[in-house]
């Protein structure tokens, strides 16, 4: 029996979109999710296919994305699969799971919740790393005849950047790279971080330090973890930005501050003239990301 | 003083999405469009542009198009300009406006009404080929510096694609090519077309024919008027397609009967695999309409 229902199969790019239902043994609740097969996946199914991961920002499911972002332009020019997980458990009927477009529903925030009634089921982070993983390419996955999981690459947008850069930055070894499209990067010190953190995590600020991307680079650096394979883009003109939510600056200064190599070759943000935060922004530049990922996945 | 007032600029793929709105004198209602510029209006805006019309189908505004269509990539690639127009005048309460999605609001048909209430108002031909051109590029059009109305294309998805196609067929003088997706190629003989053409016609089918891309490619031929260029894409698994509303294939007879060129160099109509009627199926084949257009734009 096959781990996920595929409800739609929808052509795209040369490719196939799937729109997959599962049970996850993570949340305790049904899960959306989409999947991007480039054509190759059909045309020639012996040739396991490198995959990127987008997550995705605050109010959004696996769809807009699919259906706004364009990746999947650039993955069948690459040859890549792409998935698209869902940005939080849903229905749950929890206290404050639907109050707000910040925190709850649609706002995960890729960690473990360590909170009453949060923590049995919003567990994004394992859900991510661990539960998709083996569902999708692990042995006993669906499409393990198909995707290369030692060839796996993370990118996301807004709270799903925060969720690219920290996953990566905690798993190093699953992943080949990460981008960010205008990421939450300093959660600790953003309204929306600190009001998500508190929530999942309680007051313990220590925790709070564990997800967030600048901190986790600042340590990467002490550590001499080695390079970093990390793209950043953010807008000049994103309202976020200019509210203090993003943050993407004090990132910039851990990498500097942490001598880490910045630029092309290691960590390279840019603010780019006159985008904003939707996915106008993101769709611009959606290629070059899906193309710097597929530089090191073809390696 | 200006005949837009601009809503919003939004960066998008090097250039700029801007959001419109305007009093128009042929709906006599505001009207919103919107029009993508790409990077040269800005760095050289001595060069002027040729500019693809796009046309939105059922229920749709200038948004959907703009967001998940994908036509701004190649605009920025070919340096083109892209005018997205509304689809319906909105919110004037006329009988039967508002009752159906098939029907009124969303729903104009690119065609000028003759029924009670409506002729009023919903006059969307007159409204894409006299008053957006005057406004936009014509002697007192706020981007007559930057748009060549001389060199003008259109294009359009579903009810937009009946509307790209017969006004070229009824307007060729005003276009340099055409092309459509997945669109209502016969609507005199669908439930679509019967329907609005009912409402916004009256009885006398003779008037429908008028308004017919089919109908108009039979006379073309018959008329000797020389080439036509046009390039139509439907899919496979096109549900409308399925149940009657789009008869592409009856467009496709049409030309063959004519005598009229088929293939690249004449009329193409392209049964794309698997596709759907959907955003995905349109985003897939955006970049090679774009092409299409360009070539003759450019000459």
């Amino acid at each position: 029996m096959p781990n996920f229902e595929t409800r739609a199969s929808i052509a795209s790019f040369g490719g196939k979109l799937l729109k997959l239902t599962h049970h996850s043994k993570t949340t305790q609740t049904p899960m959306n999710l989409n999947l991007f097969l480039p054509a190759s996946a059909f045309t020639h199914p012996s040739r396991k296919l490198p995959l990127l991961i987008y997550l995705s920002g605050l109010t959004c499911t696996a769809d807009n994305c699919s259906e706004k972002g364009f990746f999947q332009h650039g993955a069948s020019l690459h040859n890549l699969a792409i998935l698209y997980p869902d940005t939080s458990p849903r229905g749950l009927n929890l206290p404050n799971e639907s109050d707000s477009w910040d925190f709850g529903s649609g706002a995960g925030f890729y960690v473990d919740a360590e909170t009453d009634g949060y923590r049995d089921h919003y567990r994004m982070e394992s859900y991510i790393t661990t539960e998709l993983p083996e569902l999708l390419w692990g042995e006993g996955g669906d499409y393990r005849e198909l995707i290369d999981g030692g060839r796996v690459s993370i990118t996301g947008h807004s709270m799903g950047g925060h969720g690219a850069l920290t996953l990566y930055l905690r798993h190093p070894e699953l992943y080949r790279s990460v981008s960010a499209f205008a990421p939450i990067a300093n959660p600790l010190n953003c309204p929306w971080g600190q009001k998500a953190f508190k929530g999942y995590l309680g007051e313990d600020q220590g925790k709070w330090r564990e997800h967030d991307a600048t901190e986790l680079v600042r340590r990467w650096g002490e550590g001499k973890k080695g390079e970093l394979r990390m793209l950043v883009d953010v807008g000049t003109s994103d309202s976020f930005a200019s509210q203090g939510q993003l943050l993407v600056e004090n990132l910039e200064k851990a990498v500097v501050g942490s001598g880490l190599k910045a630029g092309k070759e290691g960590v390279e943000v840019r603010y780019q003239k006159d985008y904003d935060h939707s996915y106008y922004f993101m769709a611009s530049f959606a290629d070059e990301h899906v193309e710097y990922h597929a530089k090191f996945l073809k390696e």
